[in-house]
Parts: C-alpha cells; structure tokens; sequence
C-alpha cells in the first residue's frame, strides 16, 4: 500500500516531476524503425513523458526527434516539408536539421546571422535493435545505450513488436513482474491436459508447446510461489518457486531493469526470450515496446508469422499498433469461454495482461492495496524506482544508466533442488548469479 | 428562485453531499431484475450517486451490489468470474460474496486467517417490483423498502421499464410533478376532435382513449390550473384544477414520494396509474425508472407490446435502455409537425419531457427562473427535500424513510364540485385524503 | 513575442475580457443570410464570442437574436414555437419577440401585467451584404454598420462565404495580414512556368490566371518582401514591397480594419477585392465570413460555381460550412504532391491557410515566438488592438467604432517606382493613400 503523495510520485512522469526526471536519465524507446521507413518522408508525431514530439528520418537516414512548433511563428512543422538533411517549416521556410540547428531563415538576409542564434529543441537519437531510442535527459548525463542481449544477436535473431496501452505505466510494468497471476490470469480451466495445452499454445504461455508439459499442472496447482529477489547493477532478479511432483522446486524468474524494461520468466533452455520495454506517453496510457530473441539461432519465418499474428507477450495489432482486442471493445471477452476453457475468457497472454491492467484504472489506486507475500517482486521495484527519484532529487545520479553492460542478461525457468537458492539457482541455469551473459559479447567479466 | 449555492445543494448528489446524503437514507432502484437475468452471469457495470459498482447475481439467485476494486491489487472484478456464490478477481483469485465477505484468498496458505481481514465494499440489495434495489447509507439506519402500489400488486398487474436522462435529476423530477405544462407541452394543435384524439392515442396524454374525451378540450383551454398542496409522512399531494365546461373543475392530481418518486396526474377511475423514480448516474444524467399498474386487473399482452413501443410515460428505449429519441438526434424532431399537429413536433410524452427538461441545461440554472402561481407544486418539492437535507445534515433523520408504509398512495383526476379543496376531492376520489391505500394491502389504516 | 499575460489579453473575448469589451464595441457578422430563408422557421443555434445565442426569422421577416433560456423555467426556445411574430416557449408558452419583449404569458391571467416584468435577453441585429450583423455590446455606445465596400455594391457584384475554423480568432486573422508566407506557404515548386501557372490557377493565388504571370515568379523570388505601414481611422494599410526583374517594386497590400476584418493583397486592377471578418466562437474556434466583391461588373454564374467549389480564400465547405480538407482529415495533405508539386501538398489557398494556423495550436502561444522584419503588419495590429482595449477598459471608446464610413477602403496590388513610400502607391493605386473610396458611394471626402 503506498500513500496518495507516494502513488502520485511513483506515477507521475511528465517534466519536472521527480520520476520524469528519473526515467529521462536513460535511453527510452521511441519508435520502431520501421515507423520510420523513408528517407525525407514525412514527418511522424509521437508524443513521450507528456511531451508532443515529431520525429523525421533526413536525407543521410538519421532520425531527428524535436519539439512540433517553429520557433518564428509557432507553425506545427508536421506540415513542414522534409527535404535535404532538413525540415522546413511551411509557413515561412525556417529549417531545422536532426540537431535542431536553424539551417536556413529565408526571412532574413542571406548574410544575416540572426538564423545562428535560432535553435529547435532536438533529443539524442540513436538506432538500435530495430527501435529508435531517445534521451530527453541533460546532455551532461547522457549514458551509453542499456546493452540488451537482443540487440546483441544478429537481427535475424530478435523480434520487436509495439502496443498501445490505456493505462499508466507502472501498474502495467508491475504485472510484468508479478509472476504469481499465472496461476489465475493466464489459467486454463479444463482439467483435459491436451485441450489444456491446446489453449496454453494458443496464449504461449510457456515456451515450446509441442508436447504435454508438466509446467501446465505446477503453475495450476500452486497459486503461492514462495519469492526471492537478488539485487544487482542494472535491476532485481525476481524469482518465483512453485511445489513440483517432486521434492524439487520449479523456478519462473524475471529480470526487472532500470527503469522501465521486464524480462518473462517462462524461458526453460532452448526456448524463447521475452522482454518489454513501457514508455509513457501520458500518465494514463504508454506505449510497450516487446522484444523476443534467441541466442541459439535466427527465427524462422513461421515464428514471425507467428509473432505477426499475436503469441507470447506480442499482441495482435492493427496498423497503428492498437490491439485488436482492446480497453473499447472488452478485449472481445467471452463469458461462454470464461465458464468453461480459461480463466478471463479473453484471447492471449498479452490481452489477458492489458485488460487487467487497464482495468485497474487510468492511474493505479495504490492506497486501497493490500499485499503480501507473493507480491514481493512488486514491493522491491517500488523502492528501487521511489529510492532511486529521490536519490537523483537530492542529487545522486542513477548507478543503473552508468553500468549500460549489465543490462546484457537474461531471465527464465528452472527445476532445481530445493535447498539451492535463488542465486544458486542462477548460477546452475545461466552460470552467472544475475544471469549476466555480457562476457559473450565482449562486454567484460 | 434559488440562489446558486442552493441551487448546488438541491442538485448535487455524490458522496458526502448534503443531499447525496439525503437521498442515500432510501432504498433506490439499481436496476431492473431483468437487467441480471442469470445465476452466475456475467457482472454488470453500474453508476448510481456519482459511485461506480458492480452488480452480480450469485449461484442462488442474490443480488450484491459492490465496489469494483478488488482490495488486493485493484483490478476491477468486472473481469472477474461470478461462480459458486461469489465474484473471483482475475488477477490472483481472491473471491468475495454479495456481502462483500472474502471466501477465498488463494495466494496465503489455506491456514491463513487473513482473508477474514479483507472485507469488499458491499451495499444491501433488495428484489422487489421487478426491480433490484439498493441503499447506500448507513447500516443503521436502514429503513424498510417504500410500499409503493406497484409492488403490493401481483407482477401480472404491473408494468416496469427504464430509461437514460442527458440532464440531472431534480429538473426532470420537477417536470414529472409539474402538470400545468400539459396545456402546452404535450398539446395538439388541430382543431378536430379526432385528429386531436388521434394524436393524444399516440402519446398516451390520457389514460383511455378509445372515445371522445371532454378532457382534451379542457386541457387545451385552460392553460393556468389553480394549485394547492397537501402533505403527508411520505410526500406531498399536487392538485392542479382546471375550469370544464360547466361549474366543476377538472382535478389532475400528482403525488410526489421522497426523496425521488413522483405519480402521475391523468388516471380517472379504471384507468392504468403511472409513476417514476428518479436516481442519478452523475449530477448531469439520471435513470429514470417508470412504473404502470391497475389495481383492478392484469395488463393483456397488447398492452405490454403498447407499453414496449412507447406509450404514456414509458419511452421507446434500445437495447441499453437509451430513448430512440434523445439528445443527441434532437428527439427527431419534427418542424412540420411543430406547425400543424403537436406543439413539440416531438412524438411522445415521455419523449416530449426529455427533450424539454434535457434542454433546461446539464444542470439547470435556477438562479435566473421566474416562478409563478402554476409553480406551486415546484416550490413546496423544494422546500420539502432541502428542508429534510439540512436537517438531516444536522443530524435529524428523514421522517419519510421511517414512514415505508404511507408510499401505498394512489394519484389521478376527477371532477369535483368547486367548493371542495384538494383533500376533500381526494377523499371523494380516493377514499383517502392522502391517497392511501395501504388498508387493502394490510399496511394499517 | 509576448508575455503569457498579454498573449491571454489578446486572445480571450468571453464576456467580461477587455478584448472582448473591445470586439463588443462593434458589429459582428453573425449568419449569413441564407442560414436563416425562411419566415416563422426553426431557430438556430449560434455561439458567438463564447455566448451561447438562438436566432430566429419573424413572420415578418425581422431577425431575433436572443439568449436561449426562457426566463420562466429555463427551457431552451430551441424547441419553441416560431410563429406570429414571436418565439413561444414549447413548455408553458411563454412568447418574446425579436426585441425580447414577453408578448403573451398565458400562466398569468390575461389582465395581469406580469408580463411587462418579464425581458429575454436580445442583442440588435441588422442584415446587410448577405449577411445577418449583431451587436453586442452596451445599447448607448451602438455604432453604424461598417460601410464596406463589398455591402456598398449591387448583390450582383457581391459574393459571400463563411468557413469554420478550428483556432483562436487572432492568429488566424494574423494569417491573413501576413502576406509574406506567399513565397512559401502558397508556392508551388515546379519550375515549369505553365505547370506552376495551373496550380496556382487552381487555388487562386493571384487574381486572373488567364495568362502566363510574372507575379508567380517575383513572389517566389523575394521571400523577404519590405514592409510599411500606414494607420488611418478604420485600421492600417499594410504594404510589402518584392523585387521585381527591373528596378520597379511589386507591391501587395493589405487592410486591417478595426477590430476583426482583413483585405487581401493580390488584387491588380480589373481583379477581385477580397476581405474576411474573423468572428469568435469560443477561445479556440471561429467563423470566417469571406467577401468578394468588384466594383467594376457582377460576378458571372461561373465565377459564383467557382467560389463555390473553394476559389481564392473562399473554402470548399460542407452544408454546415465546415472546409471539407479540415483538421480533422490533415486537410487532406498529399506528403506526393508536397514533394514534387505544391509547398504543403493540400489544395486551395485557404485550407493551406487553415493548416498553418491551425497548427499554431487551439491559442498560440506567443511567448516563444521570434518576430523579424517581415513581420510588421502583425506586431502593429497587435499594438492597435491591445492598445484600443487597454484604452478601452480605462474608459475611452475606439474612435474607429465611430468611423463607420472609413471602412470604404480597397487593398491590392501595384508595381511601383522604387523611391515612392506605401502612402504614394496607394495613391497612385487607388487615388487615396488609406485606398478610400467612400467619396464614390456618398461618404464624404
């Protein structure tokens, strides 16, 4: 349970707000590449932390992030022309490079300086496994990119998809850490094992579902993993136990890292890897940006059809990366379905999760909560971001945005001997206690 | 004329408002039974005093009528699964019953006595004339359900439907219990008997009208009723009489119940008496719900399929309960028709009121009203439930909400002598002077 | 650029504001004529300067422009009756005339004089050049309608449009006193001077595009053209000079004329005249009356079906005269043809118009602007209009309210001696350095 002030802090991250600034100390996913396909095409507006932004790709395919009002008359340059490393406004012919230098003022004499001293307010870009990444923070304080294992795979390696989000970010994020409400939320309802398995494929649930799969009958059967948490440079390793057939555990782990991404904890070796990024465009709804890879071999084009069509975290979105099963048509729930095969009724792991997170409200009512044990996970990241904003209130920088290769990990599932904790039970699946994989790539020991 | 911070006090209704509260003393209409017809279906969303909740009918038929929250996390249980006598969160499982009581929290051990600490917001529900009821107060001082007619007599000589209002309720109470209006409102402009007849039919003005009727005539002709008031433990009786064509005067009498019912004026003897209940969504939109019934005998199926299409004051509503004529399309109002058939152009009486009530505003100013003698039966409503508010405010209880039995009431016309006053043609009409019929139902005298 | 508080100052016209003081000092179109046809027909809604107003047609053809709440209880006369020369309340039937005078109040009886107590609020109207003109403001200061030109011509050589647009009045009418986007909002990018010719042809760029026209080449030429200023009674004429391919200057001139009306500046003579009044509705909307008018012949048919389709700066509207490329719908923005074609990619003069000032934002915000040189005719007009309002509400009246027949004034083109200053060419131009040309029509010298 958090205070009103406290909700309010933790949610709040337009300019000037101490969250705002918190998020604007790391690089954020803007886009995906491909939104921006042409060179010199028009202009895109997008909107981040509270802030209308257009985004443009100039005549060299650098993209160029900037605020939408020229600064002569205040014309949107959405309506600009972009054209030669350049967009001009359409009113006056004032242009603007990626930089927000001022390149040409045709309302002044050509040798007129007046046009050095005009600038437009342009973020740092750059253009990285497939997303075009901002950093709306002082340039001072600019870090190194988060070095995400899927953009160190080869692209052929790594899928990224997007989806909108009618909610807050927080409380989304919180249920991408929360690896308890699998038991419920994502649960099936026959006691059938293949029809079971037939939904969990469907939903993706799990990794591989070509065979009948014991982690169907655990997850079910345990509704209170027991939770444990290791710390480390870029975030917490959140890990889950459930009672197996046996003696041993059965471990689901996620990753939490700095400040806005998630690792799923499903991934046995061998499958698939999850992660998600939630940029916040208002303070009620985001944008999450989803990424799959895998270290072994490149996807094939089954798996992106696949992906394409809304499995695992992916969702099945419309041109403009809105789920088709969304916060207006009820995720197309069906109480028939509800009664009889799975939990909500609701088609996909990634709607099942959007809907009840919208559904906690625009902005998480976090003062009426009542937690326990098993929403350890959520507690942890609440006093790491609170802990951190406050911190960079009083002037101490986030050590997250200086450790850029620590991000280089990854998260998933386990069977392990009960005595083995959780940093045991790290080491024993990825050899590293926090699943550091940076070694791989040249990213140190 | 009321000043604005009464005018804000006699329309504002949310929580911890002085008249929010007042009305939060009586039991409400909450929906219509039709409107949750399955054990275990799915939970319907509703909005009554500004507070949003959920509505479910369990595994034995109860109604509960709970906030939408769940305590644990806050997802909304709208999401949730109505099975084996409660209302299961979607998120992690924990279950409540209509009283609101925790019946299960799988996420502690089953040992835990947590669960027993957790308790959901739940208001009690009663079923009753077709309609579920709620009230909002304290537990305290919880009064029985208002003995209105409508539910004393067998469900086959009733009569019940809803419908949507764009505009708050006491403006639109006000015209239910204003019956000076008619000579204009819901007036025929032809000059032939039939025609007229014919029109009036359509929209019910009257009860009967398979023949000629002097009524039309002195309806139209008579555009200033003198009205008088008599009050009574449940409300006041609004008598308006008109001149007829010989010495006697036409009664139409209206009764106003507190805090929100108000009865219809037209029935003479053997006709279908009429009343509504007004309850507000927000302050600028309402439910109205509207009741027929005969003491005397069953409505045939002709009449029902009448009372379906529109007729009287029931309005022709979709699916949702929302007029097929309203704000938004401008009531298909009719200009030509305006000209040469009906005053309003408007088809419908019920349709006729919303759309003059509707356009009063939102939230009508009554600042800027002039108030004359035919306003009589306005002024004492407003007396009456401002009065009883700032009461209650300090801390004196609404005698009505303590008086069930006095809503037995029954409203209508006559033609009387014009020596008599109101309660003498109430006791010539009714037997009563107050309209009570409460002795032929066993009430008392 | 301004301070926040002057931009507020300068924008804000809702009753009670100085500039809206100022902008009710004088008449405002308010309908065109055509709006209102019929005698005795259905009121209609209007908004004008943040009030909410009804205007009707008596059955002798006056025009009533009133407040919309029957003083009785409050209903909206937007449902009353319009007939014998009087609006009647469809409620209980009271009745006002177009002056506001209560001429029948059956609630009361006939001999009482309640009603000679009873005013509806009603403003003075005239209808004048095909459009129907209120006034606003206190009764004593009324002045006479501006004699323009375009009312002061026979019908035949009149056209009069009206357009929505989605902005605040004042950046909008900024737009059309700024001639020096020509050269680029309005340009066209082919180099091909027959291809360029059509385009511009198309949407009317200059006034007759029968032949080739050096004008095209001299506007896109010299994007800073020298601007000049010359106040008189009824507002300023506004000149920008552009080189030409001699030593001549290519003047285009506009009028601004007290407090919401703007001349174009394309017209040689033998051309069109071109003016606009901007008339708020909210804060952040407006109409666009659109007049044309030549003083020399009457408009052909074709000329008319021209203006019809969106000619000049007359818009192609819908039936409720909303542009049918509007914000909504980007103004149907072709980012094809803004490559290659025309600077914006949108059709017409005055949708390009709209966008730019659309995009300004619902107000601009004026404190980040960087105003140069070629933006004189806007810094000017502000003075004039802040000042006057400044004045205003310090208690002395706008002289050019009372300089009613000043608004006789033609604005256009020239190609002139580059020694003589703006007063000279308009008078070489129109025989009168304000182009005044009241003597004409028996207005005084």
């Amino acid at each position: 349970m958090l205070s009103k002030q406290d909700n309010e802090f933790l949610t709040r991250s337009g300019p000037g707000t101490p969250m705002g600034d918190l998020l604007r100390r790391f690089w954020m996913p803007a886009l995906l590449s491909e939104e921006l396909p042409e060179r010199d095409g028009p202009p895109k507006k997008i909107k981040i932390l509270g802030e209308d932004l257009l985004a443009f790709r100039d005549s060299n395919g650098r993209v160029g992030i900037v605020e939408p009002h020229c600064p002569h008359r205040g014309a949107n340059l959405y309506f600009g022309r972009n054209e030669e490393c350049g967009l001009r406004c359409a009113f006056h012919g004032w242009k603007f490079d990626v930089d927000g230098n001022c390149v040409d003022l045709p309302t002044s004499p050509p040798e007129s300086t007046y046009k050095d001293t005009i600038k437009l307010l342009a973020y740092p870009t750059r253009e990285w496994g497939d997303m075009i990444w901002v950093y709306m923070g002082p340039h001072e304080k600019m870090p190194e990119l988060p070095q995400l294992e899927m953009g160190l795979v080869p692209s052929s390696q790594r899928y990224v998809s997007k989806k909108w989000q009618d909610c807050n970010w927080v409380q989304s994020l919180e249920g991408g850490i929360d690896t308890a409400h699998f038991s419920f939320l994502h649960a099936v309802l026959t006691k059938d094992e293949k029809e079971a398995l037939a939904i969990y494929s469907r939903s993706a649930a799990l990794g591989d579902q070509s065979k009948p799969d014991d982690r169907v009958r655990w997850i079910r059967n345990d509704p209170r993993p027991k939770f444990s948490i290791v710390a480390h440079d870029a975030g917490l390793v959140i890990g889950g136990a459930r009672k197996t057939d046996g003696p041993e555990l059965y471990w689901r782990i996620a990753q939490f890292l700095m400040p806005n991404h998630a690792f799923a904890p499903a991934a046995m070796p061998g499958e698939v890897y999850y992660g998600q990024a939630w940029v916040p465009v208002s303070d009620t709804d985001c944008w999450i940006y989803t990424y799959s890879w895998r270290p072994d071999r490149a996807f094939t084009n089954a798996e992106r059809a696949q992906f394409d069509g809304g499995f695992g975290v992916h969702s099945h979105v419309d041109d403009d990366y809105v789920p088709l099963r969304n916060l207006k048509n009820e995720y197309l729930i069906d109480r028939k379905a509800q009664k009889h095969q799975s939990f909500t009724g609701i088609t996909g792991v990634s709607e099942q999760d959007s809907a009840i997170q919208d559904s906690q409200g625009p902005i998480q009512d976090r003062t009426r909560e009542h937690l326990g044990p098993t929403d350890l996970g959520i507690v942890e990241f609440r006093k790491l971001v609170i802990g951190a904003a406050r911190a960079l209130a009083q002037g101490s920088e986030p050590r997250s945005a200086q450790a850029a290769n620590r991000y280089a990990v990854r998260s998933g599932a386990w069977v392990a001997d009960p005595h083995k904790d959780l940093a045991a039970v790290m080491t024993e699946r990825f050899g590293h206690r926090h699943g550091y994989v940076g070694a791989e790539y040249g990213l140190g020991e």
